[in-house]
């Protein structure tokens, strides 16, 4: 008897929602919106529903369902307890219990950064390893720790919380979280161009900043870590040394992250990873730097699961 | 029917061992020369004998035994398999196979470090904890991270070597492992004799200089960690700011530490430990500046259990 189990990634505008087979094939995946009126009371209601008419609408019987995975956007302890999801409307609640008893099925909630990375390792980028490190390079930087197979949620759900390491003792700027030189101050895509407006600013007149395309880019207002990556494609030397503080600091935020947990891979996702192979030089060149000798041979590799991280990870929490 | 278990810590000159019940209460602890000879063969099987005289003796029968543990100096995988412990002479080793086939007992083997830390947890500093991570601040850094009261050990034996946390950017001395700025060159007790002598010579020839206790104790190649601390316990100003600077680096270190595994409570052990409670304080200060938020609330205590740590955490590693 095949057996089954729903893999669902609540976001800030949209739930998406995923039907899988316990090998990991998607049977079938599609989005629902996320109403947030009335402190965010309709959610669970709605992603009860939205499963209820999926299992309706294929014939899926409730013994046929080993439960339902959610990663949800905010800090959630082994239990399913939520502490806070501010852009939810969401105060302190239990997911599990919650969402269980509105489907009467074995739900296990854990956070959206967290679960994407069990995703990248149970069917993405860190498939076949145990212990993995996800980064998530996006308008922040994100991430996941995997030790044995299993997310390392932490005492207060604050576990994977990489992007704000400390890597820079004299940044000026603040941080979004109010501290200054988070390691997602550099590495995010928000970073790159900090970085990358930093440096035009600092060669400006130059022959330099007059062949590199970054420079049309910033006054045209589109300079973007896609610009400076696709640049450093073109063998661009500006671009490239914008690419080089990136990896130094990305590389050093990781080797740091190795001497304490010691993974096996180290998988780069989120926006910034869409340029590719070429990032993981980047990083490698750095890390090899700083890292200590016994966590010297961590692979990196690209993430391959995209927006569809989030629901792969949410299906592997209930099939464990 | 009473159980028991062995607790065996093999250091370079001395093996200590502790027989336990599964409570945690030490019913007997004794130590045997640790004989390095002939490539280190002959290390398990008096450790063997050792285990087994006090059998006999205790009138102890294999069936009432749960297991023997062991910690040992070197990088140990999650089948007790050692790849190198050079000051053993051993070379690639399955410790749990070997050790368990001389005794035909089960036997449980990880690094020492992190065996401390497991020790700490169950009966020391850290009891009451699931998500700990203990920082050995001795000759050099060490560290054990517990996540889910379990062993990081890391895909290549390397987790919760902490003292290799790069922290500072243009040191120019070399650590022992070759890199430059790690935690252990701040943090170690080596490393505070470093801060101070530094700071003695940059105030050389001031009434600072001539009114610490300090300028004494390097004159007469006296200065040490515990010189340090002792001063600052009189209140004198120029060892505080040492203090102050090594609960810096610390905390820095520590906070990094925290938005990986996001423990509940750092245990702080090693030599410098014996300052105590004040050396919590200088760390926790400078925590709280570098920690994410949602960090914050880790609590820092002293470890308790000295030199028996190792004992303790391998007697815990048999008994899961």
């Amino acid at each position: 008897m095949n057996k089954y189990c729903f893999g669902v990634d609540l976001g800030g505008t949209t739930v998406k929602l995923g039907l899988f087979d316990p090998e990991g094939t998607v049977l079938d995946k599609w989005e629902i919106p996320t109403r947030k009126e009335d402190n965010g009371s309709k959610i669970l209601p709605d992603i009860a529903k939205a499963i209820e008419d999926k299992m309706t609408e294929k014939n899926i019987t409730k013994e046929l369902v080993i439960g339902v995975g959610i990663g949800v956007p905010g800090p959630v302890d082994d239990n399913g307890v939520i502490y806070k999801a501010a852009n939810l409307g969401w105060g302190v609640m239990n997911i599990n219990e919650v969402l269980g008893g509105l489907l009467q099925l074995p739900v296990k909630a854990g956070n959206d950064a967290n679960v994407a990375a069990l995703g990248e390792m149970w069917c993405g980028g860190g498939k076949g390893h145990t212990d993995l490190v996800l980064a998530t390079l996006g308008t922040g930087v994100g991430g996941g720790i995997i030790v044995g197979g299993k997310i390392v949620t932490g005492a207060t759900g604050a576990g994977g919380e990489i992007g704000h390491i400390h890597i820079v003792d004299d940044e000026p700027d603040a941080c979004g979280c109010g501290k200054h030189g988070c390691l997602e101050q550099y590495a995010s895509a928000t970073g790159i161009v900090r970085l990358a407006t930093r440096k035009l600013e600092s060669i400006k007149g130059t022959p330099a900043a007059d062949s590199t395309p970054l420079t049309k880019a910033l006054a045209e207002g589109e300079l973007s870590a896609k610009a400076v990556f696709d640049a450093v494609k073109e063998g661009d030397a500006v671009a490239c040394e914008i690419a080089d503080q990136f990896g130094m600091y990305l590389g050093k935020g990781l080797a740091n992250i190795a001497a304490v947990v010691n993974p096996d891979v180290f998988v780069i996702g989120g926006g910034v990873s869409k340029a590719g192979e070429i990032l993981c030089e980047y990083i490698a060149k750095h890390y090899d730097k700083y890292a200590f000798h016994g966590c010297k041979n961590a692979e990196f590799k690209i993430a391959t699961l995209g927006n569809d991280a989030g629901i792969f990870g949410a299906a592997k929490l209930v099939i464990g």
